[in-house]
């Protein structure tokens, strides 16, 4: 019997691949890395196949459907290569916005979880900013606020004098503060407007969420950030000029991040007809072009993560006519690194450094858990995945784990598939998941000088 | 009897001042400019002397206090030296926001003022969108739009849906917007928590609008404008960083300009026991080391315009304990250029073509007065003032045209004193105003592709 | 019989790979590019292997060693997956300076060479300007120039003042001038100093070349450059400072570009001593951290081209014990391809499309060559090359056909080899050369109008 | 009987103009500034005229003619409201680089002085660095340089790598090294072009010397500085570009200033033909946009320091029909002061804290002197000039104190006269220079760690 495992490839290391090297595993972290065996441990041959670290999916919705919850959307993250997710604090039923909620959910996860969790928290409208230090205490790993009223309770806009608090109690954390970042006023007067035309079509969608309405968004967090020295991230967002405005920003030494999904790389408006209700996000898909820039500017470094957003809910909510009628997001935990490998590392257009970058790198180093996670170094998690850089397969949304059963990336030609998944030495993931519930921890963040 | 009249002095042209020179003035024009006496014209001796453009104050409230009116405030600046007024739209009893309203301000305005006159026009909150090319019609010079609900009936908010809407439609008259930038909601939140805690004395006024307000409401309609590609003017910028994305967005062919006013750059929260409401602005006095650092940019060509922000309270709406009890603003187009010149170019900090630029040449030009104001060239408007730079003396409150009879200056040691002012070759001040009612014309302002 | 061939892999074209797809030749040329197959051509199955447009090596020197020659250059080319050189001027035992010269060597080029061959030209260092229309009328695709001394009637300086005036004369050739850029008088300086002191240990080759010397020189032809409007190449810079300078004149609008070589990337000052004369190379190998920091501006598209500097001296002209006694230069044409995709692309430094646009798109755009070469598409020459991505092999110089028989790069551990290489559908490499001399045809270069 | 007097004006502080206020000297310091009279002192009434801190001639060549000496060049400074000169080591009989040699001027100089000189030391072409320490501690106000071959004994080029060694030794010394900075080969080549083609009319001066000569050979010796971090002073630079490329290094941390010469501000090369010889300077005069563009730098506060680079050159070296034999430069320490006054802030373009920045303040820092000159404040130098700024006057060549007798702004309008100068307390004119021999002496210059 053995005391560890030991994976032989091709390893992604932060600056470089190490080619037939070995990988050493014991008790649930790395051990060794080396061009020679080390010892008599298994071997796993994964020779001409890329051994990386686990991605990390910074962009997770297990509760905006009740029906999909930890134990769904991490098996389909084991199934995609995910192994830690950062989930979001808008479930369906309640804002994660006390202690109290926070710890009860931290107990569901710890018996529900495949792959390893790290928790947002988020704040209430009013009077909840006294709540920020002590979420912080219980591990959150940042929190996350709405510019955009997606819905008054589950979801709500936080105004902007009340936001400006909110940056400074939480910058005393040390933790950041991501936001959705959607002018409000603006989305509704357009929305208003289209509602009154008649106009309800799917690429009345993209229509009525202006790229103005996510730039000022995004500039009035970005000047918060400035002035408070709040540590910031914008999700989700969708054209060049943000990350544009990012760096004028990162410049001056604001601390801020910014991440683009996989939609934004792979689809457009133009897919609006074709994809119908499947293809309604927030905010909306973009041009064509937008799409293009979005692949130079991960290739030059200037989008500092990929997310998936995952929002998994069933078909029902995504089949109304009227466009406005139905959920917005799509789910996407399952195809985050399948799919920015394909269309990123195969098609040639950004190295599998960069891949690990934005996938595994910098989601660990600005959430927290880069004290272990996120590359693959001696003493770090055991948290790895097997890629087999050659195979061709097609996606099909009726094998996948999410309960939405639904993918708008439907039939897409992949290249690289992801042949096994390790949480922490565990295999979890083998071809089917074979992660049990409980599998899985949450992880507690540590930020700046708790380190 | 003479058919023309010549003054011999110092001329400042817009590049460079001619020494000892001879300017002619005829039928309310400038005839010509030249080292020889041309004619045999009456002659005034400015020698020693400066024979300025008339000041252009590019915000003025003619009726924020209905005792003021175009009479009070026009003999006030023709006192100052200020041979052009833009009147702001925000009257005591109304907006002028319909075609309607403009016009009977424009009969009033031919009745009643001594100098000349453009004005601007604003947008209702709802539904006034389709009056915009008819205010661009009536000859209206710019229109002018708030994102702080100062009143939500005499001086609203509009929301940034409609602003952008607004933006969109303003563009396609040539005329620019300008905006009172402060967010509304960080402003609201800061005055109830102050209100809450009872703290009214006169610094809370500054304490309750913070320097982020100021800034992300520029930084949104900046966005605005790039995005529309209307023509953009922030009013009363008050500290540095404005002005630097200011010039971010310059540099990205945003089309903006920016002014600061007379109390930016001699004031500061410092004086706010001293001067108690008199000192309450909006937006509210900065740093002592804002303000020496604006005077920096000034120096720089940083800045394009300097204004008064005239608004004419009277005292009585000045003496509630609780500060924010009291009216916001004070009078200054009377001292508008003589603070410019005896804090900026006799003290050496600006030259004499830089106060040229950012009062006469810079206002003419981004408000659509251009083609006839502005600069001392052949062909323009007679609007001539001669200054004499080693006049000394001290500012007086009671000696002032203004209805206010309260100057935020009162007491300050001058160097250099407005001597006479010319509007369209007509004096009408000489130590004293003498010119009448009426002697003021409306300016329709020409924009763009009319010229 | 087949009219045309087909070949099936992943086809690197210039912004993305096609996956398992289908290349068609005939002719000479690119007739098809395919997700299906066209026809019934002969089928030659690279699955799961890269097919590349062949490189171009744009600094290769034929004959600085006589031995050497077209024809053992271009067979290490083919072997290497080169398919075209830019050969250099400087022979052995001329420059080549004049069209008959010039003319009298391309017909030994069409004699003896196995890939495609391009040639630079150069100028007398006085009284030569005259040459200059009649070389470019010959097809030279550009001219190389020398700021250092390398031998006055082999490799001379020009002068500045010479320089600038060969500028304005180039310039109007439309073709590029190329600088070996090191200011004469430091190095000589230098070289004299440690002459006078004794030291002339290996490292002492990399002392007496300072960065400085480098960085002079190239803002000196820069500028001459920005002047005269020539389209300048500067060719094997050593650290980052050049290409900072480099973007801060292509930000002004300065025509120039700037190439690394692969000893810079993979070799630094600690090898000197283990190398001695094999590491002797102009400029010299800079720091570890230099060859670190190169990596991450190749990353960022920030280095033009990658080239050789292609110089096959036999070993006998590297074994001085006074490291100045020796010949400066290294043999690497056949190693270029190879080395850029085992240390960039298989090392997850950079993408395979970087690999492309940096040793094909670039060179053939920047010499005039970018009507038939450097890339894959319909109608260009059929300039081929199948790289399998998974293949070890050590790099064993024994095996290399230069005529030099050593490398600086002896036993390197290498991933990805060159399976096969096509010149104009023509198969020369299938594992050992198999091209004639004479298979090889010179390149007229077009630049700008001629197009 | 006075221990002290009292000056009232308008005193010209660093930032800004103290009106009708009263400077005491004592002892030969400002013991006293204040809007009150202190003591009961000698009052000198200079009131409605400028208090300046008398001005600090950077650029002086005492002995390129032998009759001028300290004695007139001095007297000449006196008449102009130049304080202290910064004397050239370029004597016509040798070169001052050596410590006896710059010992034997520092005598000459106490003798002959009438107001206080610095002195600046050069290097000889070869084996003379080891100077550089003993010059220093002579007090050596920095170390003067070509890349120029002016003369090959009197004035020669110091070779770049000769340049790289004492740019190093200086560092060490704290103190600047100053360059005349044109690349010598070029000017070479072009001078020798217009002798062969006999084109020696005044304008063929201009054309022989290109803005990429000086150019080039600042980017040298920027570049140099970068590298060895000594402090970097560019003489006479001539165009815009200039202060672009010095920008760009400062931008970068490297310690470079750069000033332009009266000349420059005021003549170009449309003068030439007027001028003939006289206008014959190195390097030449530019364009007239060059002149206009100058000066927009200085308003912008881009041009660290205006001199004269004062050449007294009796009229008999200005007189032969071939430009090219006449001696290069112009007599201009008298009128440096009174022409940037004229036509820098009585004609608006400059303001006078800006004239007093680049007249006094910046060149006592940059140059070691500002422990004790440079600027109006308690403690320092009673080095004053008394300015009055209305005073009109015509520029008069024969009324000058320099030995040259004439000036190439013979006959200029001016508007501002200097009426009164003291150095250290001791007046040394008042319309008739009234100092002796004698009054001046030696400032050794403090630097760095020394202060
Ligand atoms: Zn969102
Ligand atoms: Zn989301
Ligand atoms: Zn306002
Ligand atoms: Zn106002
Ligand atoms: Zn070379
Ligand atoms: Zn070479
Ligand atoms: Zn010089
Ligand atoms: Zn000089």
């Amino acid at each position: 019997m053995y005391d560890s495992i030991t994976i032989k490839g091709n390893i992604v290391l932060p600056t470089e691949v190490l080619f037939d090297s070995y990988l050493t595993i014991s008790n649930g972290k790395i051990t060794s890395i080396s061009k020679e065996k080390q010892d008599d441990s298994e071997i796993i041959d994964a020779t001409n196949q890329y051994i990386l670290p686990g991605a990390i999916d910074a962009h997770v919705h297990c509760y905006s459907s009740m029906l999909e919850g930890f134990s769904n959307a991490t098996k389909s993250a084991a199934a995609g290569g995910v192994t830690t997710i950062i989930e979001m604090p808008y479930d369906a039923d309640k804002l994660i916005c006390t202690q109290a909620l926070f710890e009860e959910k931290k107990i569901l996860l710890e018996q529900e979880a495949v792959v390893d969790v790290a928790m947002l928290a988020t704040i209430a409208p009013k009077d909840g900013l006294y709540q920020i230090p002590l979420l912080a205490e219980s591990g959150a790993c940042g929190f996350k606020v709405s510019l955009f009223n997606t819905d008054s309770v589950r979801f709500p806009k936080i105004d902007e004098g009340e936001l400006y608090e909110a940056f400074k109690e939480i910058e005393k954390t040390g933790r950041p503060v991501g936001v959705h970042a959607e002018t409000d006023s603006i989305v509704r007067k357009f929305i208003d407007n289209y509602a009154d035309e008649g106009e309800n079509n799917p690429s009345a969608h993209c229509k009525s969420r202006p790229k103005v309405a996510e730039s000022t968004a995004a500039l009035t967090v970005m000047e918060l950030a400035h002035y408070t020295n709040a540590k910031l991230h914008l999700y989700h967002c969708t054209f060049p000029r943000i990350f544009d405005l990012v760096d004028y920003y990162k410049s001056q030494g604001t601390n801020v991040t910014a991440e683009t999904c996989t939609h934004y790389l792979t689809l457009c408006e133009d897919d609006m007809e074709r994809l119908k209700a499947k293809g309604k996000i927030n905010p909306p898909l973009r041009s064509a072009k937008d799409m293009v820039d979005l692949w130079e500017l991960l290739r030059h470094d200037r989008i500092d993560m990929v997310t998936s957003d995952h929002a998994p809910w069933t078909i029902d909510k995504k089949q109304a006519t009227d466009i406005f009628s139905n959920s917005s997001g799509a789910p996407g935990v399952e195809v985050l690194l399948p799919i920015l490998y394909s269309e990123g590392v195969a098609k040639g257009r950004i190295s599998i450094v960069q891949l690990v970058k934005v996938l595994s790198d910098n989601p660990a180093k600005h959430f927290g858990l880069g004290h272990r996670k996120g590359k693959i170094e001696v003493g770090y998690d055991a948290d790895i995945v097997i890629l087999d850089p050659n195979e061709k397969w097609i996606l099909d949304e009726t094998k996948m784990y999410s309960t939405a059963r639904w993918s708008p990336y439907e039939g897409m030609a992949m290249q690289g598939k992801v042949k096994r998944t390790f949480v922490r030495g565990k295999e979890v993931y083998n071809g089917k998941v074979i992660g049990q519930l409980g599998d899985g921890i949450f992880i507690n963040a540590i930020h700046g000088s708790e380190l």
